[in-house]
């Protein structure tokens, strides 16, 4: 589009109380809040592109969202005046540049982080409820560590696919799963270029599956080889899921 | 006190709506929770004992408490148990062990432990809001470390101390003051056997001062030798401090 301002915005958001990122009748989304923000701020009616469609309950450190404006902006005022008609909802926009008209918030991707958080203890969550996921049995970290080595490389993920993933193809690389502790805090990085439906959520409730010894890390290979959703862990609950970086 | 049974529990909570630990008339406070909890229960009226006061607003991942009942109870039952009367406040009990009673939460204590949570960045705080304090110009670390070392060792610490601290003497000794950083978080960590009121607030409001480049880190040691609040920095909101963790 010839003399548009193509903005590129990095979004940080708390999934709790949102449908996702993608705009859906009759519910609340991220996309709404921000395309709403937009509009009453600039008086374009615009269309948003996101680097990945988080779930329901879903987080963001660092979403991406591409969109062209008609009027110019500079950068650091657009990014704090939408801040403010966003509010109140748990929506903000952390960085904002303009990019040339190539590029694609979707399509220009080249990896996407996510970050799976845990809190492994007996007792209670307070602090961080609803930011992680509680595990109360004891996880043995270095099975999960054996059983991620299963999952990097480019494979037929099938097994980790959730039943309505629209992907054309089930088969996806993964780049690095590193997995970080900290007392009883356990962080499970994941990294593709792209991903299927639910398979980060799938992957870490697998690996909580072997964490709790259900079964042995090499059977994660089997998992995977057998292309069947049934032998894989259940989903892990969104609310630990964390979209964390989109690399250009 | 004869035939009676002391627990040590360590506590984690949202400080966020509590006007402090310390049971006070017509508000609401942490001990007030945990004692009607503790009453529902047992049935018993104890009165609670807590290693700090942390002041209204202030959160904890790791206050120490100690209590007397007259009937003996499984600790890891009472602990749940409590955890179910205190819902739905956002305070929890972690850990839960019987102690001899010559134990005392505040009197026992060799070091405290409190870390102060900043976010650096310009924009808005969305998934660490109320649990963060967000700076938005830029902190300069290496000149807030090198303040540190102004701070660490005994002194009297009458510039760092609020007008309504009840404490007999201004001389305290902090053991250690460390920084951690990561991307735009920083954490200030801070030690000692015993604190003045509000004197980690005014540490922290001080070290944001020097990072804001307000004065040299030297003038820390002129601030502590002048012995006069008004020329340290305010007192950093209660939302950033944390308790962490008690040395018995």
């Amino acid at each position: 589009m010839k003399n548009m301002n193509k903005f590129k915005i990095t979004l940080e958001y708390l999934g709790s109380g949102f449908h996702g990122f993608q705009r859906q009748d009759n519910v609340i989304s991220i996309q709404e809040v921000l395309e709403t923000a937009i509009e009453n701020l600039t008086k374009e009616k615009v269309i948003t592109y996101a680097a990945g469609r988080t779930d329901a309950g879903v987080h963001a450190y660092g979403q991406v969202v591409h969109f062209d404006l008609k009027k110019d902006y500079q950068p650091y005022q657009l990014m704090q005046s939408l801040n403010h008609f966003m509010l109140p909802n748990p929506v903000g926009i952390i960085h904002c540049e303009k990019v040339n008209t190539e590029f694609h918030a979707r399509f220009s991707a080249i990896c996407r982080h996510y970050v799976y958080k845990i809190k492994n203890r007996s007792s209670v969550i307070v602090i961080d409820s609803g930011l992680k996921y509680l595990v109360r049995e004891k996880l043995n970290i270095e099975t999960m560590q054996i059983a991620t080595n299963y999952l990097i490389g480019k494979y037929d993920f099938t097994s980790f696919r959730s039943s309505i993933c629209q992907s054309s193809s089930p088969i996806k690389t993964i780049s690095n799963i590193k997995i970080k502790t900290n007392a009883d805090d356990i962080e499970i990085y994941v990294s593709a270029k792209s991903f299927l439906h639910h398979m980060v959520r799938n992957i870490v409730g697998t690996l909580i599956d072997v964490g709790l010894q259900k079964y042995p890390p090499e059977y994660v290979k089997a998992i995977l080889e057998n292309k069947n959703r049934c032998n894989a862990g259940a989903t892990a609950p969104a609310h630990g899921l964390y979209f964390l970086r989109v690399d250009y």
